[in-house]
């Protein structure tokens, strides 16, 4: 061989599912065993919940790129100031990708549930794509982790799904509400008390069912009417079923 | 032991994913082979694409259940006859696989994507769920699938995403695409036509990409606008994705 130009490298998007560690999909695995580096985001200071579900897999002695979220507790969400820093993080955590990649390394960016469905990684594939081969493994969303450790059938035949966040103002909520079947609201934390108001006011409330981090040893679910306390992480989800007209269990 | 009444058996429905056999999960895997007999739906006379998915681990001698859709073409799928011949269809396959058990057996309805999302399985489950165990074992859904193989990102961050059945009247698909930021458009079907239509009237024909059976051997892709046919699966979708703001590839 000559000395060629090396191949370059590989970004992999491996989704790893929505918590329980066997949730995983084959293919993840396989590209866990076949990756040279795996990249993982987390809060700064944080354990990355993504690398807690594939721990197991990891290799002995593999490469791996810890992504941390700078700390912008300070800064408003909806400011140009915390816009600017998140893109500022993202556009370093591509470079720091990009190092690998130039590299002709294999990397796999692990991410919770499915990776091109309000994921993190979808800010390094933005970012890459057009310069390095991708490949994107889907993955288990966490909403169906949600209502599949519930046993709540979501949707069905011609039923208008819809996934909302919670950040929405209260007038938009209600009105999105009450033009779906089957609801998924994310992002519930602080919103909470607003969405129990919206529920109520669009009917719904005694059909939404509260569930925190569906599938994994720390799950929480309770329905949503039944909850007498406001405190919700921001990943919490509210599930809203549709298929109204399901024929009823026949004890 | 004295002689006690048998345990009853389990209704487990698995999720198989997408279509590659490599998107089905360990803990579907697990399933499948903990279980005593493995039931499918099909349409008479035409294999079943669940069992294809999962053919490779399928045991030797393992007992399968084959539940055939009937064939109604003849009638209008808005008919009273429709809804009655379905649901005789449904009546008939949970008494089936209730008597598997009442036997104290495990039976795992394997299901394409995700089994709670618009899936066939939630119809037994609507009929069991009172009388029998259940169990579900997440999916990876058909449309990840889709937006996995194109590698396009489809949701981030504050983005409504709506899932909605092509088989909707002309007008509420044109109010119900210009009202979502993300939209994946299922049982395309004979409805193209209508569809690019509603498309092009709501601006979004030119971001719309067109898949069948992503993620399959016999998977293809097109961007809407330059398909020139219409012939189009029931099980196509439409993808559009969401994430207007996104910061473009910089090669």
């Amino acid at each position: 061989m000559s000395a060629a130009t090396p191949l370059p490298g590989k970004l992999i998007g491996v989704g790893v599912g929505p918590g329980d560690p066997e949730l995983m999909t084959l293919k993840a695995l396989r590209a866990l065993r076949e990756a040279d580096v795996i990249a993982h985001f987390a809060k700064a200071g944080h354990p990355s919940y993504s690398r807690a579900i594939i721990e197991r897999h990891l290799r002995a002695g593999i490469v791996e790129l810890s992504l941390a979220y700078p700390v912008t507790t300070e800064l408003p969400k909806c400011s140009a100031a915390y816009r600017d820093a998140l893109g500022d993080f993202y556009d370093r955590a591509a470079t720091d990708v990009a190092r690998h990649l130039e590299a002709s390394r294999v990397v796999a960016v692990i991410c919770e549930g499915d990776p091109l469905f309000y994921g993190s990684y979808m800010h390094l594939h933005a970012r890459l794509a057009a310069r390095f081969p991708t490949e994107i493994v889907a993955g288990v969303t966490g909403m169906s982790g949600c209502w599949s450790a519930a046993g709540i059938p979501i949707a069905q035949g011609d039923d208008v799904f819809t996934v909302l966040p919670a950040t929405l103002p209260e007038g938009e909520l209600t009105r999105r509400l009450s033009d779906a079947d089957a609801v998924v609201v994310m992002k519930v934390g602080r919103h909470l008390p607003k969405l129990r108001r919206v529920l109520e006011r669009s009917g719904r409330l005694r059909c939404a069912l509260y569930v925190e981090r569906g599938t994994t040893t720390g799950e929480k679910m309770i329905p949503l009417a039944a909850k007498t306390d406001n405190d919700a992480p921001y990943f919490a989800v509210v599930l809203v079923p549709g298929w109204q007209e399901r024929p009823r269990d026949k004890p």
